[in-house]
């Protein structure tokens, strides 16, 4: 049985270009360690989820490790807390919400004026009511995502946001009978948060400057924290995550990964790419199964900026060196959860590249790791398909039938 | 989001001819601007419905356009009163008919001869019993098609057709509790129709001719029309459908399409091609979404006629000239429902060739539009995702997470 390590390049398929000759971000980069590594395995076109379907780096991580999105995706709130590093249990209730202005009971701005930083008024909103602990955690501007913690808690409740400026304030409502408790401790909470808020020394500031104050936080989105079943237990391997990005880690650890941390490692296009695989082959003495996510390919694509693609990818194979060595007894798979070509700016529902790479299995006729390459390779899969495959691949598969 | 052309070029898929040095009718044909099209675009082989499914045009196009036949296709009924052009509503039972010839209570010719032309006795069958509307509608010689509108239908109803010769007549039987109003009144309608048909002129005249008579129709495939849900709420999309062949429009007109007729379009070989493709650009003023059926292609193939397929291929392809122009904002996508391929005479379960193009997304290495080049592209797909791939590449996905 080999080891494993998958590394999944955020948003990694890409478009023709015009800055790259109409090229995409791995068509036109320098990338000999990845080619290689093509060249010495199975290659293919996966789509993430479905053909054609758009998924987030939520609904994609979770298809990639097994779990059906449609079982385990349980909305936005929940992946949104986690994207913020609130550390969820399974069964915790999540919103996401924002920063809001609001006068006469009426929301002026639903963003607050896109003010810079409210981490100091979520730090105040923070209690605990009738045993149920209310957890908050600021995002970027007027982001947030709200946590509930308790017994008998219900997702099926309204969303306060009335997604329209100069609609009156709305209470959460509970959709059914179980969610009756949850929808009055969260009113309870709004209103106890609506005083702090409008006494809080910042939102006077921010009225004496003549801007308007965040006095009001909006929810949308609940949705309960999942119960994936152990991906340890599920496939029998030692697994850990190695990723910059809160929302990774928070999917990871949801699945009983460990999380290993790394020094310089920051989820930005700056983070240590050569540490992080060093750190991976090291941590293969304790673990059997690697997951990395590197965040830049994904930047250079929300971003526009092929550029900061082709970087992402060329510093990521420069570390991709030292796995040359180790292909007697690891598999090394490398594919991206979606694809955000620079061109477009978001994801779309294109395929994505992957590789299956270790000694002794088939090399099929694909020397080069791009999508084009690849579309001529062994594979025309789904994200489903990956971890039946990466089994087979590690001979970790267990026979079925005789 | 662009606008969408999905020209389904009917029973396109072929296999090899020696008419054609053993190539397909793609292969043989010249077709500039399909291949153009591949060669801007990316490609693949589709299935209709499933792998070696020999689908019909109704099940495939069902697919095609989201509604899984296996909750959608309520038999051969309903689609055949479709296909004869009943202005079919969800709800109606249907059924496949035949005028048949009976001599003292026993099917002695389950065609009547073969008659040419039954209108006239169709006409004189239309009633309303009990508030149940019938609605006849005559076929290709003895086939027709029987509608029951009203409320209190049931499609549990067996066959009165006894599909053999020598055999008594039978009556309907309801196959449930529920289905008893419904057996019974059908066979008060074969009571009357009985009557009329013997006493019919036309039914005389052909017994003075020492012929059989049609005096009876024989029932079955009973079936209740199913209700689409709308493809414009399900898509949020403005659709419309050219199609010369009954069964195309009536699906369509389910799904909520709009029916755009086109002057000279037959639905046959002598279709106004040029019209078809012409008319369906200038409707992207008011629709975003073209459904457009050739059939042309289907005829040659179950008439074994290489070259009528060949000729609806080129006289198709002059015609897409047109739309290499509006390449940037508008998604074309042209497939076949199933092949029909000339060596063979009937579908077959063989994949088809699919084509997606517009500027902007990437071009798989395939230049040509044929059976074996686009076996080398991007995608191995199912008609079931051809919606999605649409939506996709027509920047028109709602993103699946964050």
């Amino acid at each position: 049985m080999k080891n494993v390590i998958l590394l999944i390049m955020d948003g990694l398929g890409d478009r023709p270009n015009e800055i790259f000759d109409n090229k995409t971000a791995l068509q036109y980069s320098y990338k000999p360690n990845m080619d290689f590594l093509a060249e010495h395995g199975v290659t293919g076109l996966m789509s993430p989820v479905s053909y054609g379907i758009r998924s987030g780096s939520d609904t994609s991580h979770l298809s990639i490790l097994g779990y059906n999105p449609e079982n385990y995706y349980t909305g936005r709130g929940p992946f949104e807390a986690l994207g913020l590093g609130i550390d969820l249990k399974p069964g915790d209730i999540a919103f996401r919400a924002n920063y809001a202005s609001v006068i006469n009971n009426t929301v002026v701005d639903r963003r607050a004026g896109r003010i810079k930083d409210t981490n100091n008024l979520s730090k105040e909103l923070e209690t605990e009511i009738d045993g149920v602990k209310f957890i908050i955690k600021s995002g970027v501007e007027h982001r947030a995502a709200l946590v509930l913690r308790g017994d008998n808690l219900s997702d099926k409740i309204s969303d306060t946001d009335p997604h329209n400026i100069d609609s009156k304030l709305l209470n959460a409502m509970p959709l059914d009978n179980e969610a009756k408790f949850t929808a009055n401790v969260i009113n309870k909470f709004l209103e106890r948060s609506r005083k702090i808020l409008n006494e809080h020394k910042m939102n006077k500031d921010l009225i004496l400057n003549g801007k308007l104050p965040a006095n009001e936080i909006l929810l949308r989105g609940a949705g309960k924290v999942p119960e994936l079943p152990d991906f340890n237990k599920k496939y029998n391997l030692r697994a850990a995550c190695i990723s910059g990005t809160p929302l990774i880690r928070g999917i990871a650890k949801l699945a009983g990964f460990d999380i290993i941390n790394v020094n310089g490692m920051t989820g930005r296009i700056d983070t240590d790419y050569n540490n992080i695989i060093n750190t991976a082959v090291e941590s293969l003495n304790e673990y059997n199964f690697i997951l990395i996510n590197i965040k830049g390919t994904d930047i250079g694509g929300h971003d526009k900026k092929p550029e900061i693609k082709k970087y992402a990818i060329e510093e990521t194979d420069k570390a991709l060196k030292q796995l040359k060595s180790i292909l007697n007894d690891t598999l090394i798979v490398i594919t991206g959860d979606h694809s955000t070509p620079c061109s477009y700016g978001d994801h779309t529902g294109d395929p994505v590249p992957v590789l299956f790479s270790t000694n002794g299995i088939i090399n099929d006729d694909v020397k080069r790791f791009d999508e084009l390459s690849v579309s001529h390779g062994y594979y025309k899969i789904k994200s489903s398909d990956i971890m039946p495959l990466i089994l087979s691949y590690s001979d970790r598969s267990e026979k079925y039938g005789a």
